[in-house]
């Protein structure tokens, strides 16, 4: 009925094939190759403008105020792993800093998602060490109360379950489960694919009123051009 | 009695030489010269931050999540416009993206305000295609209901006319109405005229308790001086 | 009864060697050091990220929408001094710019703390002149009504005294009082020391669970591993 | 090309006929009679549930913390006016209490829309005198800088000229521009006519999907039923 | 892999004796019943004091300003439903009015839980129709693109399945999964049971520290009195 | 160094003639009567309209998550007391309910003032036990990590010491220090003394700008009226 001190060791994570070709794509692209779900809020933000992330998530659930089952997560990282961090209320505690971020990257985690605070910024930043997060904080945490690693989150009113696939760049933060991560990848390959040839199109002059024959669906909906 | 679902093709842009004029001072001087209004919600950011635009609006007003009107709205521009997107109702989606970009770029569109989200942000800071708006967000947008170009809109709290001048920089956005552009030009100039003067006497140390006369007037409103 | 219309001349400074050995920690490292009190609300925001503070606090109480206090605090200002600026009520208008960073910069002031807002962004930066605040606004301000200069203030939620030690940088703003400057200094010394080992070690991947001695502490907290 | 330090006497305001007409239906009733436009922002509440205005605004654009022009407001207010005040900037000081709102009464006012605070209100709830503000807020105001009345502003979104007809309710507040409020309240009571009709069909257990005849068209969207 | 255009005719509801013995008990008991998960965010407020719903949910996906789902879900409705609507963006427009209302009714629903606006407040209010949501909006919505009913989402943080049920009083929202219904309410029994004996207890002047013995716990944790 | 895990049972509470005298004003006459500081943020709400407080300041300081410290301060309350919750970070849990209220109760407390959330708000409502708070929140807490009680406190923006004599009404809630809460009470019982006559003077239809004789300084000032 509680799905607290619960530490799921064994997962099953998406496939590395799917995740490497999710790798290759844009946050946008993904979430419209979904059809558009999955995406987290856009409070989430990266440290830094490079910032991008592409790995299966391990899932972490924290207690505000409190990172005790940051310690935990790390054991359970794998290399291209990303840790994703719900919290139990709204709080955004600097749950996160630069000897975690050490012993994430020794782990060979790919980056942190994290529904709350973090701070040693400028250390991660030079780390190179991706971090998206609602906040920025100096405020430090403690480590007394018992959460859960492994299970089934909600970060940033985004559903995760561990092993999903999650993709984070400047533009956002999104969720593919792992289920659908090799589908998921191929739709947004066939997207990706005449987007060259748009752009160069659309260069030339041509206006999408005339590519995608907006004008009649325009005039049917009642559009008046008027002088 | 319904401004929606109406395009107006001809519109009265400010004079070129005043926008030119204006294109020359930062968005402070210009809303200062101008009486203090015109400015827009502190919540519009820039996407990158040497982002800067003066042009004359083309506006668009949006349906919440829905991107219609910014292919009506490309058609519209001209070289030097700045697109000037208002939405019926608080949204954050994602209304444009690089393709979008890439029209308005072809156009000649010298950049777009939004009071709503953008995306596809690392391809249009690489575009050097400035974008002001209240929010990032990887969520895409349908096109299916009417909304209106060039029509008067009230963007991030400011009243815009089509063929007003809107300047954009680090400090935020201005809207000079077209009637009053060479006036705000000419008296922002004069604002800063004496602005390089003033920076030498105050790096000297002089104060501007003594350059701008204020001790008396401070006394008389009963400053106390203690130890 | 009343603390508005006060300018206090004669402030007690922390003791600079304390002042100078602070400025080699972080504002994470100074929280923690001194029992995680003192730090001001996560909404402060550095106007570049390179931005670094640490001087003794000259405060001022603004009045919303008027900026005379600040030219009253300039003359009050010393080299070393970090000007902390609250206001009466909530207000993000852009108190201060170019002009009035020349003049604190004339007089040694390091930088700037305000819980309103700010303009002129792009030539403070350039300025190399560090502010920390709530908002990056435009909108300019009238010198109408007297504050204050070198009262006790609440800024960004932290209770601030004139003399005070204020560190700022990429993981926000902490407030050292002036008494305990040494002792925290040494404190977060303390701190430091073996930072550089701790990373050392996680980076060849011993767990902070292993080295912190937390397995214990987990299991009987009821902690249960699953497969 | 400064609308501050002006008071404008005469106004037109909107026939009285249309107003009381205007005064027989609900915000949301008059908002789609009008094409869905004019709504002030979803944060103007009512400081008690009861709280109903119709009446010809009498604009107020005030500077954050001073309430001078409120004074300079009540002289302009005739038996049925409205005062609507916006700020130069945001600001939720309290603008308003008892005594001006007995002045305000005794003019004949209807009832105070503010984009700022209110106080004394349980006062104000005892003189059934309504106001929609943005806060409720016991902090005082001054009365020192100049702002206007009767120039057009924007209120919580809204475009509001003197002489529209504003109406507000638990559901919100809509401004309707003075040439058009006879047709709007025609329009509204076209809407309103068949309304009893509607409800009592409803209540019978008719579906909307079948009383607007949407399953043709939703099936032609593509919405497919599953078990 | 795309959840919009889907209508679940049949779901499996939560067993009725497990949803009445729920509706005895406050949000607040049931949340601490469970195991503190499952609440949605605070800003979820009834649109009157009194409000209060138990019931098992019709899930809706809306579309931001586009209500058509809401139509579609009220023949999905059987007595002792409540709607539990999210939208797939953030949105506050009023999707919910006094007809839709008298429709729910008929079908016997006993309220509505809706991550969005709802307006005709008053007539909801005289019809007892209980409703919390993040806003009162009077701008309505079009009816023009899918969602879906019936489907998994996230409401306001929280995940809510088809036949969940949904328990709201002036404390919150709180789902309970439909397959821990009945154990969750007998918890909540459970905790209920002494309650009463607890609050004559403490009315005597009994502390907590001495019935929750927990004068120990604090003096190890380090607590020191002073005078 | 650190004002956490600490309690201070010898307090000097303000005196008791002071503070029945001060329950006499309104927040807002209290607020001007002490030259406008000692106001807490607006966002503090009753949780019932009718909720008036007045009494002298039991302070506790919460960790985030934890009500622990509520119970060590029931121990410190004495008749006529206020408790006057802070925490050590931004956090809106649900701290305080109705067993908690009745040990309040049964001391003798008059009320609670907490920065942070509360529940059982029903019950609270029937106990006549008034609460100002920033939230109402079902999510409760647990019992595990140190705060303070009777340490000086930041709650809502306000500084508060132990004994300070804090009010709230509808409009807010301020705080006056106990060494000044005679003088204030009467520097507010004098601005109160005329507000019955000024009240029949405007209801009589005379206005502010002749009362305070204002058109002199509005005239000055550079007000300009037109047709």
């Amino acid at each position: 009925m509680n799905n607290l001190g619960i530490v799921k060791r064994n997962i099953t994570r998406a496939d590395k094939a799917a995740v490497d070709k999710l790798s290759r794509f844009g946050v946008a692209t993904i979430h419209e190759a979904m059809g558009r779900v999955g995406l987290m809020k856009p409070y989430m933000r990266p440290i830094y403008n490079e910032a991008r992330i592409c790995g299966t998530a391990v899932t972490v659930l924290l207690q505000p105020g409190d990172n005790w089952m940051m310690h935990v997560a790390a054991e359970q990282l794998q290399p291209g792993d990303v840790a994703v961090a719900a919290c139990t209320t709204d709080n955004a505690d600097g749950f996160f800093g630069d000897l975690l971020a050490t012993s994430f990257q020794a782990r060979g985690a790919v980056g942190l998602i994290i529904d709350g605070g973090v701070r040693d910024v400028k250390d991660l930043t030079e780390m190179n060490f991706p971090v998206f997060s609602k906040a920025i904080n100096a405020k430090g945490t403690i480590k007394a109360t018992l959460g859960s690693v492994n299970v089934p989150v909600v970060c940033a009113g985004a559903q995760v379950n561990p092993g999903d696939v999650v993709i984070a760049d400047i533009d956002g933060v999104v969720v593919v489960p792992a289920a659908i991560a090799q589908k998921v990848a191929d739709a947004a390959e066939a997207r990706e694919a005449n987007e060259g040839d748009k752009r160069a199109i659309f260069a030339s002059g041509v206006l999408g009123l005339d590519y995608y024959k907006m004008r009649e669906g325009l005039e049917k909906a009642g559009l008046r051009y008027v002088d």
